[in-house]
């Protein structure tokens, strides 16, 4: 059962969302499938309302989602990595990274997805979760209280063995702890793409992800794991700070956050 | 034209062996597709001859590969992560690293290879190469003096611009080295799959990829890069030691090595 406060009082509700999610992912999926090159993927067309250049297959994917939420006329706010905050009037909101791994996408890297939730004002509050792999088509998808899904079958976090896989944010900014934590670890990926790398922990395979950048403007943003973040709790995990409090993000892009996302609570005690 | 010490003396032949090995990765992308679970591809049946345990994803696409020689009555030795050095009389030696990026396979990430190289006795008297990635079925092709290719169309390295993106080897056994490196690149990638992270060097998407570990066990083996080095020099690039010195290897399972894989040489000088 949904919890009451939750938008969804009916499962007919709540399978009608759902419905709309996948159409949407569906949407991108076909935008991104007909671009001919990784080089017309990666043009840049504009700076983003984040404050990163927009791309092409950012802006396409994005477009995509408003034109499908128009048709359809669905009451939702947007939020939004490129085109910021929308009112639609509506009461609750639907957070986009229409192309989350975007830089995988015009590099090559088979690694990206589009990423959907459904909450009111901030990410403890989404309901509804919708995550998909764009080149496999693997679709992750939770609804709170209810469990979370990859492909239809349940899945789990799993308890943390002796060899830690970790998936781990790197880059210029990546900070000076990243090493300590990479030689804790058995195994460690950098994949680019935190909404696919928190599924991975929440299906049990990797047990954490670990973002701590340098610098302010490289740390987590909402629309980057507003989803994730509900289906690895739906499985059994978290999200906490570096200081170890669960975490907590409003839907505003000038927010960003480090974090570490474990399927396990012991994890904490190894990387914190 | 090949060179004439290569064993390829026509067109003819050259074309007849790169459709053996486009068989070969067929049957590979076949065999892994028919498994039901990322949990039956891990499974752990024995030692593989290079000292690590035989997954059962390894196991099959070995398999796949040597029942195809059999049948063919291909004269190829054959050096294979798993089974070791088979002596089937012939000149030539087929390389080959059925699974590269076993792990990633068996966690979920879709991001994973198979590796062939037909040569003689070193990495650099390959003449042939073929990679392909399982998942998305892009291959990697490449014949000595020929150039290299993706999906039948020409590649080439770039030049090193500004923003560095660097691929690396994580785990527990990285060295200190590996956050300097990391903090000299734009972006970095850890991605599992040492065979795909140089083909995208070579298909000039990224710069660099740079592996050193801090344990003898962790480092390269030829069977992982056999095919993947002739692919990225055929593109433009190359591979040094770290010391800067050209890197050669033997066909031989006990030899390992720290390397880089570089488009363009003025990486070598941001790197080592």
């Amino acid at each position: 059962m949904l919890p009451v406060e939750s938008i969804s009082t009916s499962d007919y509700v709540g399978d009608l969302m759902l419905h709309h999610l996948s159409n949407i992912a569906d949407r991108v999926q076909r935008v991104v499938k007909a671009m001919p090159s990784t080089c017309e993927m990666g043009e840049e067309l504009c700076m983003g309302a984040d404050g990163t250049p927009t791309l092409r297959i950012d802006r396409l994917a994005e477009d995509a989602i408003l034109e499908y939420v128009n048709q359809e006329k669905l009451k939702w706010n947007i939020l939004s990595e490129e085109a910021g905050y929308i009112d639609n009037g509506g009461d609750r909101t639907l957070v986009i990274d229409p192309i989350d791994g975007t830089y995988n996408a015009v590099i090559g890297i088979p690694f990206y997805s589009v990423s959907l939730a459904l909450g009111s004002s901030t990410m403890s509050d989404v309901d509804m979760a919708y995550v998909r792999n764009v080149v496999t088509g693997d679709t992750y998808q939770a609804v709170k209280g209810e469990g979370a899904k990859l492909n239809g079958r349940k899945i789990h976090t799993r308890p943390l063995a002796k060899d830690m896989v970790l998936l781990i944010y790197m880059g210029c900014h990546a900070s000076d702890d990243t090493l300590r934590c990479i030689k804790k670890a058995r195994r460690t990926r950098s994949l680019g793409c935190s909404s696919l790398e928190l599924a991975l922990v929440a299906q049990g395979t990797a047990d954490a992800f670990y973002l701590k950048s340098g610098q302010r403007e490289r740390a987590i943003r909402v629309v980057d794991i507003a989803a994730s973040a509900l289906i690895l709790r739906e499985a059994g995990g978290d999200l906490c700070d570096l200081s170890g409090e669960t975490l907590d993000m409003p839907f505003d892009l000038k927010v960003r956050s480090n974090f570490l996302a474990y399927g396990d609570q012991s994890v904490k005690g190894v990387l914190l």
